[in-house]
């Protein structure tokens, strides 16, 4: 195929495409395939010959689609959303025809500084702390990486090498496998499980902190103390915290603190810094939304924080945003220069070498995505689709209800929204006619958005 | 962007696209600009509303062209070669579209499905040992991994857990941080660093088998066998070695037998197996061609086999093929289970979840592009890639030679392809007859290429 027929080829799929996303709805949402289905469909080996282009099309609709789980479906509501927008689509277009393999700055230095100033773009749509920007005189930055999986992995590794260098730093004739085999890191038992994983790759005990129900699974400061303390006692090294988005508050607001308090001056000269890796994988693209962002309070005590945009910011998988508080820390852990690698900047201090914060040693253009994807919505519009409801929404509801004179509400305005306020007031006031008012808020909130457009 | 605008704002990029490519020769294959060249560019934060789509489109030029290292411009011969063609972004295009994160069978069979046929096509392009394809009664079978440097180290993940494994059948009581600091990996000195990366990522020792030049930098077999036998004395347990494509024959001719004949009664109850896994990241497509397969003999003593079809075969990245001879080996160095990713056909054997055969958890449709080229170029057209001239070029260069009637050669057949040979055969020969005879033959040469279409 040439590039006069990609011309042609390329423009049929991009209807495709559009058709298939207009229409996914009246696709069953879950495929009826058994284990199995697809090998019967298609030849046991490659042709020897080359097939023409409208039998693989024509094979798009009779082999794949019957076995497709539509992630993209209004009907999907398993597992996480997964983002997918025409914006985001168009730059991967993009990138895949640039085609670089941006693993240093020199391989393609679009692609590195576009990525770091993306980080940069996204952090301060979040309100990171400055350390975490690396435009500024702070020593961390952002990285793109594949998953959350591979974020909280990433941390834990610069965790463990951190940990291994101050210890040695302080009794150099320590063996290093003593050291690892004492280190232990923790999590809430809600943790993911790829929090587990990262511990049996990076080859260290992983720690359950058990949470409650009545505490809304939330990890308490006391409890998670107490289990410090007794690990130290039985001479472990605790070096690594990773907290999820559904408990982090608890934790930054009590048990950062208590274990700052308890612990900082000793920190550093024992080697007994905990790294905390804030993984907010679904819920941190809220956080460009004001009203959202206190939930992100504790930042500030963190090594490191994670989520993913490729879930809930409209830019398609994969795309896991991380930021470190202190490049070195992460850099330390993977560091490898072969010659064949060195280029001329390297030493300057002015370019990054993403290479050196990941797992892989290749990577994609994938900045092009948030690229487009920031500059044709605008924060405003990223906002608007986080929130999914617009003010003048709101207000309409607010004006349906009161009309109705059933309910009786009043707003107010919250970092620029307009909220309805629901205050539980009268003397008189019984969980029958909470339920009541809800069925009367709901039905009209439906109505509302029927008829408005989002 | 709605459905509507994507149709004419994709159909634009498609022509963006075939115009990069097409012009690409005019550019400058390495960008002329300084560290932090492209922060002053475009604005310090994002956009409050919207841009407009032009806008973006005329920035690609202004901003991100002027910093692109062009990996596919003819005049690239840096690194290594990235995959790229136009039947592989047609199904990138797709896969975006598609947008499913196929951690699991039920998370989209298709995806899962066509990956394990796909694999298997490929394997048997490569003739690889049945024990490695999927759709046989062997356990083994195949995933797409991002990158060789991941390969790399799932490979050793799964060792590391292997050995442990069998270590603690038949010493359950001894300490596994015992078992994992007395582990030692070793690869040639002239590896890839990513094998040195793996070994630290994992935790445990890797040692570099020297090389010679005198030996074509190849590890010798003696000399591996001789630092196995030192490091058993010292107390360590050698469990995995990895082999680049440049120095692999070597080894699986020579060592391996070695280590085999030597340790094989004592393989399993000694737990000193050693896991060998064979990367021909950059030449393994060129295995597709029977005049090259040779080169991969000594394949049915190793545990796992990668190469990079994202390299030579025409996939864009990424797309890294890896094949294990048992499924069970890889799945047991990562498993989880956690209730929220459990489905029906889990336990039934007949299925694949690939989230435990990788670091990640999320994973794109990247067998569409395996299908997508393999198809619309045919094994045939692939060879013809890797060999780059047919076998009708070969017969004019030497009609061309033999008309000249300076030089003389004669052809023979190997293995389907029409071959050129060059015997030295007159008493009388000198080194300057045949630089002589060089000189004529690359100059026809030439001339033919540029006669003929590749």
């Amino acid at each position: 195929m040439d590039a006069t027929e990609f011309r042609r080829r390329g423009k049929e799929m991009v209807d495709l495409i559009a058709d298939y996303l207009e229409n996914i709805e009246q696709r069953p949402v879950y495929p009826n395939v058994e284990p199995g289905y697809l090998r019967s469909l298609i030849p046991q080996e490659a042709p020897e010959e080359p097939d023409t282009y409208e039998d693989v099309v024509k094979d798009i609709e009779r082999v794949i689609m019957p076995g497709v789980t539509h992630w993209h479906s209004p009907y999907f509501y398993a597992y996480f959303p997964t983002a997918s927008s025409f914006p985001a689509m168009l730059a991967d277009m993009l990138s895949g025809a640039i085609g670089c393999i941006g693993f240093s700055w020199a391989a393609s230095p679009a692609c590195t500084e576009l990525e770091t100033v993306m980080m940069d773009w996204l952090g301060k749509m979040l309100k990171l702390p400055e350390e975490f920007i690396a435009g500024t005189h702070g020593q961390g930055g952002g990285v793109i990486q594949g998953t959350a999986s591979e974020a909280t992995l990433v941390a834990l590794l610069a965790a463990r090498s951190r940990t291994v260098r101050i210890i040695l730093a302080n009794d150099p004739q320590r063996p290093e496998t003593d050291i690892t085999s004492k280190l232990v890191a923790y999590a809430s038992d809600q943790a993911h499980c790829s929090v587990e994983r990262a511990g049996m790759i990076g080859g260290v005990r992983m720690k359950k902190i058990p949470t409650k129900q009545s505490n809304k699974y939330a990890v308490h400061g006391e409890t998670f103390l107490k289990m410090i303390q007794e690990d130290k006692a039985a001479g472990l090294i605790p070096f690594y915290v990773r907290t999820e988005h559904t408990t982090f508050f608890e934790r930054t607001k009590h048990t950062h603190p208590i274990l700052r308090t308890e612990h900082t001056p000793s920190i550093l000269c024992n080697a007994e810094q905990i790294w905390m890796h804030i993984d907010a994988a679904y819920a941190g693209s809220s956080f460009i939304c004001p009203e959202f962002r206190p939930l992100l309070n504790g930042i500030e005590f963190a090594d490191s924080f994670n989520f993913n945009p490729h879930k809930w910011l409209l830019v398609n998988f994969d795309c896991s945003t991380m930021w470190v508080r202190d490049r070195s820390d992460l850099i330390g852990a993977f560091k490898m220069d072969p010659l064949y690698l060195k280029h001329d900047h390297q030493e300057s201090g002015l370019i990054t070498d993403y290479r050196h914060w990941q797992i892989p040693l290749g990577r994609r253009f994938r900045s092009l995505k948030m690229w487009f994807v920031f500059r044709m919505y605008g924060l405003k519009g990223l906002q608007d689709y986080i929130r999914k409801g617009s003010n003048e929404m709101n207000e309409v509801l607010l004006k349906r209800i009161n009309n109705g004179k059933k309910i009786h509400l009043v707003p107010c305005q919250l970092s620029g929204q307009f909220v309805l306020r629901f205050a539980i007031c009268a003397r008189t006031t019984e969980s029958r006619h909470v339920r009541e008012a809800w069925r009367i808020i709901s039905q009209l909130a439906e109505e509302v958005m029927q008829e408005l457009p989002h």
